[in-house]
């Protein structure tokens, strides 16, 4: 039994996360998907909240008929913790891919070995990317798996990135 | 739709929580368990971390045939911000079910009525009477939903458990 | 110019503060109360916001006719750096009573001598046993200020207090 | 009786927020000024402390002939807990006023509408503009109300936002 | 070359740790000293702060003649996180000595073995009873070594001890 | 007696660093180097941990002669308390040297004056032109004393500081 782990923010959950997943999952018998800084929200590069993205990712990969864990991770803002963090936090994995070199490095002085997921085309599917297009009114749609539309229009997210991006300047932290 | 949340601890999952929780199934159509004080483990009274907690509850529940999120929850330390901490790391909810005090009374400042779940017998299943006969070697296996007794004879639980409750008091916090 | 400094955590203000800082009102031009443990609230021993203790305070000296400043102080949790955490957080003091050890010892350690403040009758007033009253029963209202209450009927205080030490033992920190 | 919030960091203190909160003055009979950011001093863009800025506001305000509560506020850093955090932290109110985008955003999803604060001239009054004219040793007294100048002067503020304006590069974060 | 790893809390340093440590010593060419929950003082059962526990252990320490390393270890309050955290505030170690069951568990855990001190004479020596008898004004100079006499004067810690013994029930956290 | 305080990130300890610390100690009894930043590392302004930096340190001075404490100090992210926590982490100093304006200015307002620590050429002698040559495969062991070159060695930090100088954008903070 493989049981593999994939991190991402999904700021919001798109096509090239649905397709990594979907490769990987054809190498597992359980996915493990854990939400990166989950307690960050309302912010122009983090708009969902965490409940937010387990739902978009849920709604997705509803077809996938294997045991999925969706887990929130905060973060922890150690690096030379977060390995130790993922772990406690998520169930055991033999497996774990990722093409982020610090996420590479830590798991990697740690002694676990990170496998390469599928690559996509990143210059058009990006997190930054569509929420750019949401924010100039452009089409991007195309983009995500249906399931996420609807979860993005029912929480009014469109408004709520429109809102993110506009800025007063001289304003308190919060 | 009806989406209901139940919040617990879950050291460990057992019988109450399972009759509880198929009880409130009967009544919604997906649900959603949060899982408390997720950033403990290696405590007394918390032994188990929450990854451990999402597989046993994830076994325990296999059958059920509905939608299930078990997310994890970290303690925010500030009562008076839970409710909100709740609702931003899980999906929206429609019900939340609970017999604790000071849940109710949170959820019911925030204007938000908690519904009271089915009742079990407390006297005999409770965490801290589970972890009392691990600790005095009592038969405990029957008192938790087969499931967990794997995932706790396969983390090593029981002897953790056990190291756990020695002390040698004058030694730091960690 | 004097401006002297009182802290105590007020859950509720009561009597015995109202005597205590009408004395040092006398010895000074402007008065500082600090709101001590801030950001606890719905908690048995710490049951108000910071934001109704202010209501409470300031409603209670309304007469007071000098300046008057009301600050929440959130915790520290490391006693070596209260003495500047309070510092930062208030208006410039010359002079700070207290009858707490605690208190007196770090002031000291930074080389400032607090005040002993006006004596009251610790045996009866004393937020402990007015929050007891309120659980139990008892007549509460003689033995705080007017205004306060009439802030704690507004914000359903009573029944708050009374749900907050029922307990139910096996539930998650928050 | 209307009580009103308004929030800024008040680094320092102007004549903008001067023109604002007396105009939001005219239509409530309490006013609640909130500190935003207080636990930030002694940065470029947060020279003061919560308690000078206290202390700025007060004095400011000394002639409003209303209840005022002037509540520093101290950033919770998860936007998602930031209106529950305000409101935990101040008196009840019945309005807010706020020019700025998260706020309005944040309050609106709970449900709470916002009331935009007069106008004033952004260009000339703002703290970004005054703390660069003090740093390059042009005439700031103008653009704050005078008690303000005296507060700035009592505590050495010329000084320190001139040694915080120099900078060496490869030193530790603090 | 053989590095070693010792932990404790050292309020104050005694005669135990000494004897321990100075097994330890024979068998290590380098020692590690962690000075746990670093970042406590000024409380009754920790007194003192990691600067002057450094100060305490360098004197006693100072005719060892191998490389010594001191290092106040902030408590991480996650037991998963600590072996890491640990591990990164320390130099690399090829032994750690410990007798307490949750240490002995977490690097269990994490793949370390960890080895047991030699034995002293707890009923005695131990940093509760020696902060006892300072309260209580018995003898105590006997049971630390003469550098840690001198330390525990110079900072005034008798005085300070005796402070923080004393409480007076209803103040608040700081 | 005269002990004196230095304090860097010291990512890493470098040539620079070593010509100030042996200036100090001409002047000095007793040397107390502080770490700052310490739980940072694997960020690329930021690779080493507060161990492998203690362990830099510790080598580089090892013929200095003078007591030596090697202190690693967390950010507190508070400047105004920081003066506090560096006095409660490391033992009591009699002065401190510092060229940084925000550390001089801190100790200012505390009431202690800080000295100017010796010149040395910055241009090419920092922790970021070093670090850039590693990653550009420069020369770089001429800049730093040879126990520091040894320990980077050892801990294989040339490849951890490449690889944290790669970034692929859209990723999770950690």
């Amino acid at each position: 039994m493989i049981r593999a782990l994939y991190i991402g923010r999904f700021q919001p959950y798109h096509n090239g996360h649905h397709y990594v997943i979907n490769q990987i999952a054809k190498e597992a018998d359980e996915l493990i998907i854990g939400i990166g800084s989950a307690q960050m929200s309302h912010e122009p590069a983090d708009p969902f909240t965490a409940g937010e993205r387990v739902l978009m990712i849920t709604g997705a990969l509803q077809d996938l008929h294997k045991p999925l864990y969706v887990i929130p991770l905060e973060d922890i803002n150690r690096n030379v913790l977060w390995v130790s963090h993922v772990r406690a936090m998520t169930p055991p994995f033999h497996r774990i891919y990722s093409g982020n070199p610090l996420v590479i490095r830590l798991f990697h002085e740690a002694g676990i070995e990170v496998l390469s997921p599928a690559m996509y085309e990143r210059a058009t599917l990006s997190g930054t990317k569509i929420r750019g297009r949401i924010v100039s009114n452009e089409l991007w749609e195309d983009y995500v798996p249906p399931p996420v539309v609807r979860v993005i229009q029912e929480i009014d997210g469109i408004s709520r990135i429109r809102a993110l991006n506009q800025d007063d300047g001289d304003y308190p932290g919060l």
